[in-house]
């Protein structure tokens, strides 16, 4: 299997065999980036949740969500790429991050946003 | 550096140590795809290419667009986990997929997408 | 009350006090409607179609809909100006379209595409 | 002509002639305004501003903008019905609030945020 790095290289050569690099500015990317995430959104769309539990078992579904997932990486790692971002690093930090806004003792089993979280554990405190 | 394997399991672990795989229906981690996709673009927003190409330069700009990579990344894998998807392997396939939609000689300098190539090539031939 | 193109007025004359037509460029324009209207996506984000229908109950809540319906509504009178389309004319045209492509005895309690419907009907009249 | 009134009676009797009400829950219907945004966002691809000036004069671009407007309206006022908004009165109290939040002395002719003019202003004071 490739890692994310070959992929990246094989992506940056496809890219300029074609000479496409003109084409790819931050903003172009980032667009394009929002119309592919937008397009596995649509694979969603009038569906429930029981119906999508239903379609990922569908072959058709599967391909089409997995092309879609594709495209998205594939301009997310042309975007990392033109702002000189490494993906992985990012990721890590990302977690790393998140890991300090959602304490697990306030977090568990709680879908607030952590400016949210917050304001409910100073509430707790004062208590 | 870690792996994007790696990257993964440390995403389900911080996910399952707060419980929150009860909310991770697909149609909810695509819609927070798309929410974070959004805000990579909002980092774009009035500004030109070349003042992109000026805030590229930033830290502050810079850390902003890497978090918001982070995030489009961390969503995507939680969407492949919940399909089944190996996102290398799509990547992978997604390439060689648009290899043959967009043959060098047709798609060399030209931004037009598959299905007007194909009309301008069939048009050339009858020429 | 106001009406529609009384709206558009008060906001062409909101922007030109502030001369910032010179930042309306269609494209920047388009990429603003689709900020705001993730930002409507965001009041949903997590929520069951309980919560959200409990959600609207809530005073905060219906005011936040009711800003961010109303940033979308801005900025789609904003692309429409530059684009010279008027709104009203087009939403009928397109409800007229619809009604071709969705006919009554084949949409009714579907959920599927119109590309689906010609199909599922084609099917049908060859049985 | 029609107004915005008479264009959302005409939507909601199209919707019930087909009984898709079923389906128009507050975050479905949020979803579809999301996709349609992107349809319109997707006419601006790879396109720079030259190029969408010198695209509003073709008809076909036209006609697409249009429609992909439309579909944006149409599902704005379905969404607003569900909710119970009233879209031209949320309009004009949002243009009043953004009057407040950019006033013409600090935001003329500047693409910057309300929450960056305000600390301009302030520094702006200190001098």
């Amino acid at each position: 299997m490739p890692d994310l790095d070959a992929i990246r290289r094989q992506l940056l050569a496809f890219r300029d065999e074609r000479d496409w690099k003109q084409f790819h500015t931050l903003k172009n990317l980032i667009v394009s980036l929002n119309l592919e995430s937008a397009e596995l959104l649509e694979l969603t769309q009038w569906k429930t949740d029981a119906q999508l539990d239903a379609a990922k078992g569908d072959p058709a579904f599967r391909e089409a969500l997995r092309d879609e997932c594709a495209d998205v990486l594939l301009y997310l790692l042309l975007v990392a790429d033109d702002a000189g971002i490494d993906l992985l690093e990012a990721a890590q930090a990302k977690i790393a991050k998140n890991a300090a806004r959602y304490p697990v003792e306030q977090a568990f089993g709680s879908a607030k946003k952590y400016t949210e979280l917050k304001d409910t554990a100073r509430k707790k405190a004062r208590e």
